[in-house]
């Protein structure tokens, strides 16, 4: 499982769109507050393989390709932690 | 925007792995409890289209091809209005 505190580190720049409690800002993003940790990952990392497309997905692929496996539990242990 | 009471109705189905909550059953599964309605619509749209794919989506791919842009519309209220 991923490190809380670490990715609560890297996710300030996911905030912009996502919100700085995992709530988004913006009607077209998901809230991420809460979200199951399993999903979270499922979908960065289809986003990073550039497998999920449409909406705004191409946002999220650039994003995601930054990303190492590690920040990729430790973003999604991050969300999944916030009440 | 979509039928909060028509949206309830159709989800039943859906509360097999999203919970009668929105909550999911299954790790693997988002929760949808009070999920932005636009972006609920946006992420059915594309799961319907098969421009979502990876991990879990062609779960999600064969359910959102029988629903209609009013079902669509009414299942994203619905969840969104979940508190």
């Amino acid at each position: 499982a991923g490190d809380v505190a670490a990715g609560q580190a890297k996710a300030a720049v996911c905030a912009a769109c996502h919100g700085a409690d995992g709530i988004a800002t913006i009607p077209g993003y998901p809230n991420l507050k809460g979200q199951n940790e399993q999903y979270i990952v499922s979908s960065l990392n289809a986003y990073k393989n550039k497998e999920r497309n449409g909406g705004l997905a191409a946002v999220m692929q650039a994003q995601a390709a930054a990303l190492s496996d590690a920040d990729v539990a430790n973003l999604a242990a991050y969300y999944a932690s916030l009440k």
